[in-house]
């Protein structure tokens, strides 16, 4: 039935894909092929497994200066204490614990006695972290939409009554706080049932680590998987909190944790298709495609040089990892047309430069990072790995310059950036020493691994340095102090980020985390944050990747 | 397919009925009768009527000391206006204006031009009355839950999207205020469309008045109509905001008032077999029953004397109404119990003391009302009434005693109550003159129709009397004065009384009215009161009966 419904559902896109083709543009990029991957991607929808959990018990928020910003839960008894209450007029606040995160459609049952002669009025607020169960979100001082943030005001007209709140939000949490705003003074009521139908696409059994794996990669490894898991939705979400969406950072990342746990490759392959068959018209793809309400058949692009680079890289490790070379055969275009697309913003010299072909660099949650050296680095590793895509494919004669094109710009990015006397790569024109670009000139290979080890120890020694702000950036420091053999640094620099998430209580990674500021937010609120986050998740791909670094 | 939906649900509720009796006391009054009951009235349950209801434009609620609760609305822009607003951060709240009362679901569309990369979040207010929406509703002073208050917060977690607020909620309004809470900066929508799918089951066209009728009393029998209308529902309910529930009161008004106008017969016959059916275990019928989430086999009583004699009233006034008298006969040993319920409080002098036979005494909105005399005036009168039920029924031989009965109590209370002298009525203890002991000592015979106009003149004059307090028992005091030959009277108390109403905006008739306190309430908190009620519709009764007294 699924099946059936799968079919016609896509014959039926492909009908509206082919008829917006057509009307478009005929020098469209990729114009006949769109409709045809976008229906491969539906294809390929993977079903939500669905659990029912039920929560542990009842918690109370506890001031604590050493906790989270400020706050941890202490157990307030068990569920059957919270079953057992009469609601009525006056009846405290509480907080439900469903013991771990949790993505899904939350439900109770209200139950009385006799009968309710009014309707009851609450106010659920979820939260994936404590502090958002004590901090006040009005009046909502973040820049993001006031909608994210998971509170929702029921009236249930009558009791008993089963409800699900509200019909058709997913959220995003592991606590519930309950308060009661309205009730009548003639009847009481109790709940009966509490429960989450939790939604993922992640399935299948990670690896198990090695026998003597310290305790803490384990932890770390288990809160990786928990927050993969929590984001494999029907697409490779950023998060499930927020923004419940598809961008080519996080799918890249996620890609890579996936590969080394759940290995739901046709996860990767859907995403892939998608934003294939949504890049723009000159064949661009977006940083992030929009799912709901509808697939976007040419969204509004949201363009990133570093993310479209970075397409050809997930697809080069997707056809590794699944061996599926039909896939990345037919995709092939798509990365050779963000690779030409990219060589707009090449001065004569090989300098990229954003004034050429502006768009909007993410690399990290860093409003003082100079970004010339990394974005220099990104497409110089991005084609290097898109070309050894070409070989696996056989396709390497279409794209025989590039090899050519990348020595270039690494030549050109050690006379621009490298200052061989203190051995750091120098950004910008205030000469900015920052870990990212170092990482960057490391990954491309265009220091040596003598020069990226030299230069990586030299700029964790610089108290100067412009350091890294999210764990996302984080992630490609780890790659680069493996990759110059700095493997202590690397296991070092894991388990303090990551490990602190986990002394912090996290259940899963965070979007944003600064070992010195608990508060810190890109959006002005911190609980506008997204405290189960994809890119944050590759504690996963490390720890299973390099057995021999990290289970030891 | 209704049908047969009705006819395999009553047999279901049948069952269950058969059961819950067979279950019980075999002595339960009625027993084998309650589920055939029960059947009887969900045989009759009206389809309800639906209709697409537009919004007519924006107002804005502009301070006036004159007007009622110091707010009028002013016209602020058409339709087109609001439908062409682009709504970002920011945007104002507004208010829609549906032109009339409406009870209904109301739903809305939003749309991008382009796609929308968050939640939206508004609050939407529901206000029957302009103050509704220029009161703060929190922190809530109110007696009564909080949740009857018609304010509700929706996420729309994409966009475009069509939505209904709250889905399984039916508001009764006027007025929808429109406050945008949450929104990205990224994007900006529009609403595309706004309507309200109207329900009631009242049908068929009312009687037309005659020429010449002034334009006051045109626009309160207007506005009569429009409140018994939106109270016709699935039974008649007091009020569509709020309790949404059948009270022996309200039906027995409403009755009365759906005689004289959409002639539904059919729906006092559902509630009739309803009340019977859910009577409790000694027959006693219950002043309310609840028909959500599902009808009450047995409820928790809430038992009012003056409401379970009203009962015999009303059933006697449907029979004569629609000629219907099977039910008449089907439903007589009903009327006969509640008769002899209320003997258990007659004193051996044939004087009501409540004190016998503990009940709520509903009669009025006034706690400072001594009872005695009105309950047993109304008592009297329902017994007589019931008596002539008996003779149209050919059943008088089963209670031979009841002129008898009546006849001791009118000589009781003539001799407790009536002080020849002043020519009044004193009630209780501190003989309280009060206009409701005259209105039930005129209404049950117990004062000649002489003694009653001397009666109601003198307590029009006395300036210190315990006046009326709520629309439901001005009917029994303009009934009075009719009775009694004060037509001029009459149609002056009930242009003063409803036209006030009217003067002041109403598009139905309020729940409370008292002509010197906008906001007086029941409940501690005046946006909490029903501002369409059932017990007020009664104009349409009077108007439409006595075209002599009303319609010049």
């Amino acid at each position: 039935m699924t099946r059936l419904y799968r079919a016609f559902a896509c014959f039926c896109l492909f009908s509206l894909l082919a008829y917006a083709v057509s009307a478009q543009d005929t020098s469209i990029a990729f114009g006949p092929e769109r409709a045809r991957w976008f229906c491969i991607a539906q294809e390929v929808q993977p079903v939500l497994q669905q659990t029912v959990v039920e929560p542990v018990g009842l918690v109370r928020p506890v001031r604590d200066s050493s906790a989270f910003q400020g706050w941890r839960m202490e157990p307030a008894g068990d569920m059957q204490q919270f079953y057992d209450m009469t609601y009525k007029r006056g009846t405290p606040s509480v907080i439900v614990d469903f013991g771990r995160h949790v993505t899904g459609y939350f439900s109770f049952s209200l139950h009385t006695d006799g009968w309710s002669d009014a309707p009851t009025r609450f106010r659920f607020t979820f939260g994936e972290v404590p502090a958002e169960l004590t901090t006040p979100f009005d009046p909502y001082p973040g820049g993001l939409s006031r909608g994210w943030l998971q509170d929702e005001i029921v009236t249930v007209m009558t009791c008993p009554e089963h409800i699900t709140v509200p019909i058709d939000r997913r959220m995003a949490f592991r606590y519930v706080k309950i308060e009661l705003l309205g009730v009548s003074g003639s009847f009481q009521f109790d709940f009966t049932g509490m429960r989450v139908r939790a939604v993922s696409s992640a399935s299948g059994t990670p690896m198990e680590l090695a026998a003597g794996t310290p305790e803490m990669i384990r932890r770390i490894n288990a809160v990786g998987l928990a927050t993969l898991g929590e984001c494999m939705q029907t697409v490779y979400e950023d998060g499930p909190k927020r923004d419940l969406r598809l961008w080519i950072g996080d799918l890249y990342l996620e890609a890579l944790a996936n590969s080394y746990s759940f290995k739901n490759h046709d996860l990767t392959k859907r995403c892939l298709y998608l934003l294939a068959s949504l890049a723009d018209s000159t064949g661009w793809v977006s940083a992030t495609v929009y799912e709901r309400p509808e697939w976007k058949i040419q969204g509004k692009g949201t363009h990133c040089m570093d993310y479209s680079l970075l397409y050809g890289v997930a697809l080069a490790d997707y056809v590794k990892y699944s061996g599926d070379t039909a896939t990345g055969r037919d995709l092939w275009p798509v990365v050779k047309r963000q690779v030409e697309v990219a060589r707009e913003a090449l001065d004569p010299a090989g300098i990229y430069d954003n004034a050429l072909k502006p768009s909007w660099l993410v690399f990290d949650w860093k409003s003082d990072l100079n970004r010339d050296a990394s974005i220099q680095g990104l497409m110089t590793f991005a084609v290097d790995r898109s070309y050894e895509l070409a070989r696996m494919l056989g396709t390497e004669k279409e794209v025989s310059d590039w090899p050519k094109l990348t020595a270039r710009m690494k030549s050109a990015a050690r006379n621009a950036y490298y200052d061989r006397k203190s051995g750091l790569v120098l950004s910008g024109p205030d000469k900015q020493a920052s870990y990212l670009s170092q990482v960057w000139m490391v990954l491309s290979g265009t220091l040596s691994v003598k020069e990226g080890a030299r230069a990586l120890s030299a700029i964790m020694e610089s108290p100067d340095a412009c350091r890294i702000g999210s764990p996302y950036a984080y992630h490609y420091f780890i790659e680069a102090l493996i990759q110059c053999g700095l493997e202590e640094q690397a296991r070092t620099a894991l388990i303090d980020y990551w490990g602190g998430m986990v002394h912090k209580g996290a259940d899963t990674f965070w979007e944003v985390y600064d070992p010195e500021d608990d508060f810190k937010s890109p959006y002005g609120f911190f609980p506008i944050n997204s405290y189960c986050h994809a890119w944050s998740c590759t504690p996963v791909y490390f720890i299973n990747k390099y057995p021999e670094v990290f289970q030891r």
